[in-house]
């Protein structure tokens, strides 16, 4: 549709004003509503560059606007998703222990910390322990077993695990 | 062209080995050339969701191919782009204030962490100063101006100023 501002053009607003008058494009009004009636959002990726790949954020970028997931001061405990989790779960080329906190790469929180807290805790989501694969493609066939199913096992158990705090401490202590 | 291996799709296997044969499409080995002879990258972007927006990852992602910018063991101060300085500049919604410390949005630091030592430091580019406008659509038109000219002034003297150290301690003191 015609843009709100067409003399500067500020995307932030411009996706915001087409929320409100419905304007938004079919595609993104159809992931809004997935997320809308999900109790549980699982997010399932390889790790890129640090984070989540660019599609990925793409969609992030697209879905959650202003009106829909966070208001002018309905953010973080306040965010418009509340009563709702999400699970980052994703595949990395890196070992743990160069994860850790004295690893090369730094501790993996450093990681999750733009994702869980800047993403889903802003917009009120409460955020599950985050399942974490380390370097599939460099362990055994046996170890790669063991990976799924250790991730089937806590996929039984998922409904009765409690949100982590999501607060600077549980990244940064 | 033909995929290396058909059986298992691996993004990073593949990238790697076109890279090798030069089967890379061209417009990536258009910006790997830009990259090659840049003496400085300056990434310019409006900050989204804690982050580059997915079209400037999705750049990374594509660009930054295994053997063009790191290899198997050449990470880091080993990265393959040794001898070129990078400057993440953006503009951003939330206050200073918001991404202090003790701000809810955590210490902007936090964010810096995947793109400056996750991305540029593990290719072997150094890493300058981050240029943060804070707000800029809150501010007066006046503040507005001093950011330019702020920019404006720091370009000037940009070539004699030292690499910030990137290791975790700057980031998470």
């Amino acid at each position: 549709g015609h843009l709100h501002n067409s003399e500067a053009f500020n995307y932030g607003v411009e996706t915001w004003e087409a929320y409100k008058r419905g304007g938004l494009s079919t595609d993104i009004l159809a992931e809004q509503k997935k997320v809308q009636e999900a109790d549980l959002l699982i997010f399932q990726f390889p790790l890129y560059w640090f984070n989540m790949p660019a599609i990925l954020k793409g969609w992030m970028d697209r879905v959650l606007v202003q009106g829909f997931a966070y208001d002018l001061s309905k953010v973080y405990d306040g965010g418009l998703l509340q009563d709702k989790l999400s699970l980052f779960s994703f595949t990395m080329g890196g070992s743990q222990q160069m994860y850790s906190k004295e690893g090369i790469s730094g501790d993996i929180r450093y990681v999750l910390w733009s994702m869980q807290h800047g993403i889903m805790h802003f917009c009120g989501v409460k955020v599950l322990e985050p399942h974490i694969c380390y370097a599939p493609e460099h362990v055994s066939e046996e170890e790669r077993k063991e990976m799924l199913t250790a991730w089937s096992q806590r996929l039984k158990t998922l409904w009765k695990e409690e949100p982590i705090d999501c607060s600077p401490e549980w990244y940064f202590k």
